[in-house]
């Protein structure tokens, strides 16, 4: 594999596989998308690496936009704040960073590293800290598996920077970078602390810049050939779940979180059965007729059965016609160390056992 | 004058004499006292020493414990989180700091430099940022006469440091370090942004230790020499502005500060007479029958009829009998660029206008 720039194409076909790889979570990557296209047009340009191509020594910066739990669409509000939290890290280190690394793929957060690759002018890893989206900051591989989550840095758009120097663990650092963002309004530019290249060849969830941009070009190509979308997801990636007609939706706010469900009736293939999927921002767990199939961390996508647009959670209402697909994990999220940050029973599931996804369609 | 070591006879004078500076709110001294005291014993060593001793260039932190604004009482957990607080800002501005300086003299933070010192082994300035306690950051001396208030540093028992590297402005600072002070578990160190000596000679209000110290020991001489503690406070600086009993206590939680008010029916030559103060953790503004007499940032404080002992704002009761005292201000909170801070409207009175109390006792 080599390096390739990133093309305005690319960009739109990034928009749609991000939406995919949200779960129905993870905000919205129009906005993000807008701004690296203007960017494009001025003339910057990000390249998207292999860690192959970067010294093992170099220093890479995962980044991403945090907000308060209940916005949905991360938006950053002026487009530079990612960049400011990465010259923050970089000033508190004093060393530059060689490449930059999404925090998580899923979502408004695929984009945020290609916008401030083509602003800091370095490139872009192919690969990120989740696979899919997650909601809370622990839940990326870098940290699951030991490196130090410190400094942090975080940043808005009105000038505001601060450094998370020492967190105590993990979870401190989730916490005080979302209610810092809170307190910035609602959403910032977050950037953690350095990994050696070397540090990521293990760790980080390799290729999924490049997998969430076949995915955006395959749904664009079976729309252009007037072929059914979730058909040719589902001959690549993805597994067919269900498909059918929304009979319920709970959804209440919880620890800052939406929390609630979906229940579902069989329609075509699946009339007779019943579905019920749980959600906490992201989809967690599909039961089939009271049995659980899926639960995190596969992925679990809802899209629309006529259109196969991927349908975010807070846009989920009762009499919509849905299917439901998976997508397996990345086996860095599988390993028992992973399960426990991001398996059922950390999103309080713990009667739950997490059986894995089979890698092939169904 | 010149620079003195700390006792510890004088450190019950000062526990004394910031509680009453504290006018009715600012924590209790109580257990930084001990702690400070154990290091005194230890043989560690606090010097008090005036600007003119210093280096004009050198550097100045000022510090003290933030906390969650309902917890009355400061108290640091560990007792070396300011000191953490410290370190982590010289490390960020890759200097040290030749003194430290009282965030404010009034309640628990008169103790938190005298702490930091003993373990830091640097002389503390005889001096503070309010010459009182104030409920917020921005309402320090230094920050009023427009030092940058960052960077600032905040740490606790946990081992988490977090640096606020930029804020848009004071009000900002405050918002970032009480959220993340609430989020520490209730309280925090702070430590604000290095001060040059020569800055500090003409914002900081001088002698407030010195202050606090006398004022504590005149109450300790009265109350050996079993004198009116009250007369003793007012022979030297306090103005008597009424005796009586506690008629209504009212007390809410507005914004996370302890609001409300208190009144009173006069006795003895005040019989006849009613008073009201309104309270916002401190004591903010005295009416003597409907009629605004003394407000902020004028001080003041009320004491146990009978004993003289400083009551704070949580532990007025109904039936108490009080007297109420008032100390002027230091200039430096009474110029115009002060009073936006500190003054009535600051606090929610805007229909009020400050005149300043007189010097002498009355």
């Amino acid at each position: 594999m080599s390096s390739w720039l990133l093309t305005e194409a690319d960009l739109e076909a990034l928009e749609l596989g991000a939406a995919l790889l949200g779960t129905g979570g993870g905000g919205n990557p129009y906005i993000g998308k807008l701004r690296t296209r203007e960017e494009l047009r001025r003339g910057n340009r990000v390249a998207i690496v292999t860690l192959d191509e970067l010294p093992d020594d170099g220093l890479v910066v995962s980044l991403g936009g945090i907000g308060a739990p209940v916005i949905g669409v991360e938006k950053l509000e002026k487009g530079d704040e990612c960049l400011q939290a990465l010259r923050l890290i970089e000033e508190t280190i004093g060393r530059p960073a060689v490449a930059l690394i999404a925090a998580e793929i899923g979502g408004a957060n695929a984009m945020e590293p290609m916008l401030t690759a083509a602003q800091a002018g370095i490139p872009v890893v192919d690969g990120d800290g989740m696979g899919r989206a997650f909601p809370e900051v622990q839940m990326m591989t870098y940290l699951i598996y030991g490196h130090p989550a410190t400094p942090a840095a975080i940043a808005d758009e009105k000038g505001n920077r601060i450094v998370i120097h020492d967190a105590a663990d993990m979870f401190w650092l989730e916490r005080f970078a979302r209610s810092i963002a809170v307190d910035m309004g609602g959403t910032a530019g977050f950037a953690t602390a350095p990994m050696r290249v070397d540090f990521l060849k293990r760790y980080a969830i390799p290729g999924t810049v490049s997998q969430a941009v076949a995915l955006g070009r395959m749904i664009q190509q079976a729309r252009a050939a007037r072929e059914n979308v979730i058909d040719a997801i589902c001959r690549q990636q993805g597994i067919r779940l269900f498909a059918g007609k929304i009979t319920d939706v709970q959804r209440e706010l919880k620890g800052g979180f939406a929390v609630g469900g979906v229940d579902l009736e069989g329609l075509g293939a699946h009339a007779g059965e019943t579905a019920r999927i749980a959600i906490q921002n992201e989809n967690l767990v599909f039961w089939r007729d009271e049995r659980m199939e899926v639960c995190v961390p596969d992925l679990i996508v809802n899209v629309g059965l006529d259109t196969g647009e991927p349908i975010t959670t807070e846009m989920l209402r009762y009499g919509q016609r849905i299917a439901t697909l998976a997508l397996p994990a990345h086996d860095l999220l599988k390993t028992s160390r992973a399960l426990a940050i991001v398996g059922p029973a950390a999103f309080g599931y713990p009667e739950l056992t997490y059986h894995p996804l089979p890698r092939a369609g169904g």
